[in-house]
């Protein structure tokens, strides 16, 4: 792999983590192909083979509809995100590529009270689309489950 | 962006973190130009507009003499510290060029204890100047706002 | 230093996280060559001098025994790691190079409850063998002691 694309990539995942931590959510959706998969499961549920997803829209509509119904209710303002990720893992794969990092996710207060809320790892299946790199997939395996309940915007 | 600027601003912010964390805080004086912006403030704030700051220095000379006044005090020794930042994103900008990043800060006692101090994002303006890059500003906006009373060294 | 030697490095760090995190321990031992040095140590120590280790593996045999022993111990289901890495600093050094990165390690049950593990530097040292980039020496220096008592598995 040429420095050129592994420095895209990273690129990719940097640009992903700050339109989420600025509450960018249009311009984040922006990053997905039209019949793109997003997803977050369980790492336990992966062991196990389980189909149970935490989120799942399998396509940019979806992905823009869960969005507009977020701005609606206006779950935004309870907290911010700040993403901490890791180096991007980047592998060759069906006419595009592989893209993975484990990433850091934690969640403060207007008050300034911060948490951990998630870790784990992004697995992205990334295509080059109109000159630019889109992801065609991402799925999230979480390792945090337990206050997953509280899920509503995306990671 | 060249794969050379993307990694020159990469190994700054490594830099700056990593001086930190060695508590090389007069090497780390001298990331920054004479006539600098250090100015750490809370998100929070800089969403409602509000002019107040956690640390402000406007000069290298008073971000000077904030470190020797921390060195008389011997605040270091109660802990130290350790920054996982996230990749870089660079935008040129006035003869110079905006880089951010998110961070995540740990503090450790002598005794191993760790807790995280805060989160959030690093805002820089960065130039070019007798060849090396340095900061003209650094403004610091911070997730983390309710353990900054007990802010006594930079982030 | 070049963007490829940098992007190298960066990829080799990414590795060894990655490698742990999926529980691929006998792949993350072939990233070292024979002759190595796998440490663990506490910073109060190094600061110290104190020649105390937390864990030391001084050959690769070293490390597979230790490898070994815990997949005999099945210690490894009790939790699942998640390690996120900041950039690497790159010097040449010794035929070879001194690298170092900031880290973060996360531990999460199987229920999914995460906590901070352990926060430090790793500071190794990465040598060209037979046209692979391995570490000839590994030194983990952890801001986080407290919690070592129950140190079962390589950070």
């Amino acid at each position: 792999m040429t420095a050129d694309r592994f420095i895209a990539m990273t690129m990719l995942f940097e640009k992903y983590a700050r339109l989420l931590d600025e509450d960018r959510l249009e311009e984040w959706t922006d990053l997905f192909v039209e019949g793109c998969l997003y997803e977050i499961v369980s790492r336990e549920n992966v062991r196990q083979n389980l189909p149970l997803s935490l989120m799942l829209c399998d396509s940019k509509d979806m992905l823009r509809d869960r969005i507009s119904a977020l701005r609606e209710a206006n779950i935004f303002n309870i907290h911010v995100d700040c993403h901490v990720i890791g180096p991007v893992h980047v592998a060759p794969s069906d006419a595009g590529w592989d893209v993975s990092s484990a990433y850091a996710l934690y969640q403060s207060t207007q008050e300034g009270e911060t948490r951990l809320f998630s870790v784990g790892r992004y697995h992205a299946h990334v295509v080059e689309h109109d000159g630019a790199l889109r992801f065609a997939r991402q799925r999230v395996v979480v390792d945090t489950g337990a206050i997953l309940t509280l899920l509503a915007t995306p990671i």
